[in-house]
């Protein structure tokens, strides 16, 4: 159904001028009431499309909506965003990642990129909400990595380095990795990762990579958030293309995530490093069972941040909270 | 409604003699029709009940079926237990678990234990079948551990040591444990366990630990296996009393899994040791990656198998196959 539209599509975009009706209906061997109808629904699905008797259809606006159709375009990975799911709205993308991995064969489903507009009931780490209002990007990749699972950080790690290029690489606006899971611009907070899986205790089932990322968003928007944030639309003065972003995203994690499907960890953390915001900075970190402040010095290959304490005693905490000074 | 016919079961056990029909309903405040209905119910669950016109009821042999009444009324646990779930045949407890925990708070399985008589989809590591004729003991216990993700292991190691106790202070014999999930007997295997859990990258949201023993089963039924099997009751020369066994066992597993909880993992450790039959022996170890051979060590805090080559070379093994030699 949705096909015959895009295909529609396909030959409005493929033309300077306005198309007329007779045109498609006879290129594409449908009828004109058939035409009519796809266009009328990419119409409902955003897109603004002029319609005149004398000249015919003419694609005026793309949708600014973060439709498959729209990423897929753009996209050039092998099998990240090839399968994706696409929701105006849904609960959260992760949630459907995991009923998609319930009701069926996770070898499936790897590689999927679920979409929604907006989520109404987004989470971050440990349960907390996550404000998802339309404009952001929040997907969730479905993997089913051959990794140890001590080493499942790692797809985390990959993710971080996608959103922080890709932000990078489309806006150049100076993007950073907070550990264990945050993106940063400056000292305002502008994305989010959060890693599920589902695993026997020596082989990953699937795993769930849920992205956030405020794209399109007014600061107004996110006011209900506590700590300081910020949108690429409000660093930027603009609104941006986020079908073009997400594709860029998913190819810059594919590329990262094979590097640790080949064992190539060092080379994914020593990019991890190198975008780093943490490292260096006196932290204060709270973990499950203890509170305790030091330099934040390194970060080892499952992940795990490594502390000195003024003692001069290490820690290594592979799960907490991270505050920077 | 099974409470009710249990509560006939007890005044029937409370009894050294007969127990008419009126005196039951007098003493429960039931109709004498409501009495008869019970019985039946509890003779459809595998209960002797003689009934005499003129003496009335009494219980000759109890159901010996895997049932939470009688499990329960052996059990010594705060927790492990408390709540169970029973049934005559389902296709794996564990995936009775994932979807329990899929429905619910997890933190209200906390605890809870499925029991099956069998399992018509049983599995072991891998993804690999486990055959579960009735018989068997075949349990998966939900848990919701508060330990960094990285140790879940421990839940295994918990499960392994406990099963081998309940088998050597029930029936006397020598069980061992094989790295990194079976229980032998000599040099035949008699039960397994599966962990899974689904978990954030730092929070454990449940655990599932299958475990299945081999108990009143003959050999005979596991001619399907590959290896060389037994069971308990090929062992002992007679069918033993499951229901005891199984309350020994989550006795057992609690005082193992608080070990856990409380994070001596090196008391827990210990005792995995001393029940091992893979370390000081020549292994040879398939991993996803891998196969190499050497002498099995040691075992370290996370699980992993230390082995070390015959050039000299310690390797680390956190998930893989071991066949001893």
């Amino acid at each position: 159904m949705y096909n015959t539209a895009f295909r529609v599509l396909e030959v409005l975009e493929a033309s300077d001028g306005p198309v007329s009706g007779e045109q498609i209906s006879g290129s594409m061997g449908i009828s004109r009431s058939a035409v009519w109808k796809h266009i009328k629904e990419l119409k409902g699905m955003g897109y603004e499309i002029e319609a005149s008797q004398k000249e015919g259809y003419r694609l005026i606006k793309k949708s600014n909506r973060l439709l498959p159709y729209e990423v897929q375009k753009r996209l050039r990975t092998n099998f990240i965003g090839r399968k994706m799911r696409y929701y105006e709205s849904t609960p959260s993308t992760n949630a459907v990642g995991r009923q998609l991995a319930g009701e069926g064969e996770a070898a499936d489903l790897h590689g999927m990129v679920i979409v929604a507009e907006e989520q109404t009931g987004g989470t971050g780490r440990l349960g907390r909400s996550w404000v998802s209002p339309a404009g952001g990007v929040w997907i969730t990749i479905v993997l089913k990595p051959g990794i140890p699972i001590d080493h499942v950080f790692m797809v985390t790690m990959a993710g971080s380095v996608a959103v922080a290029r890709a932000i990078r690489k489309e806006f150049d606006l100076g993007a950073l990795i907070k550990w264990p899971n945050d993106i940063y611009i400056g000292d305002r907070k502008v994305g989010g990762l959060l890693l599920e899986l589902f695993a026997e205790a020596d082989q990953i089932h699937y795993c769930l990579l849920g992205i956030g990322v405020d794209v399109n968003i007014s600061p107004g928007e996110l006011l209900g958030v506590k700590r300081a944030v910020t949108s690429i639309s409000a660093e930027m003065g603009h609104d941006v293309d986020r079908a073009a972003f997400l594709a860029r995203l998913l190819r810059e994690f594919e590329s990262r995530y094979l590097l640790i499907e080949s064992g190539e960890y060092e080379a994914l953390t020593r990019e991890w490093k190198s975008f780093s915001s943490t490292l260096g900075n006196r932290v204060t970190i709270n973990t499950m069972k203890a509170t305790f402040e030091g330099e934040a010095i390194d970060i080892d290959e499952f992940g795990a941040l490594i502390i000195r304490k003024d003692n001069g005693k290490i820690e290594r905490v592979i799960a907490g909270d991270c505050i920077e000074r």
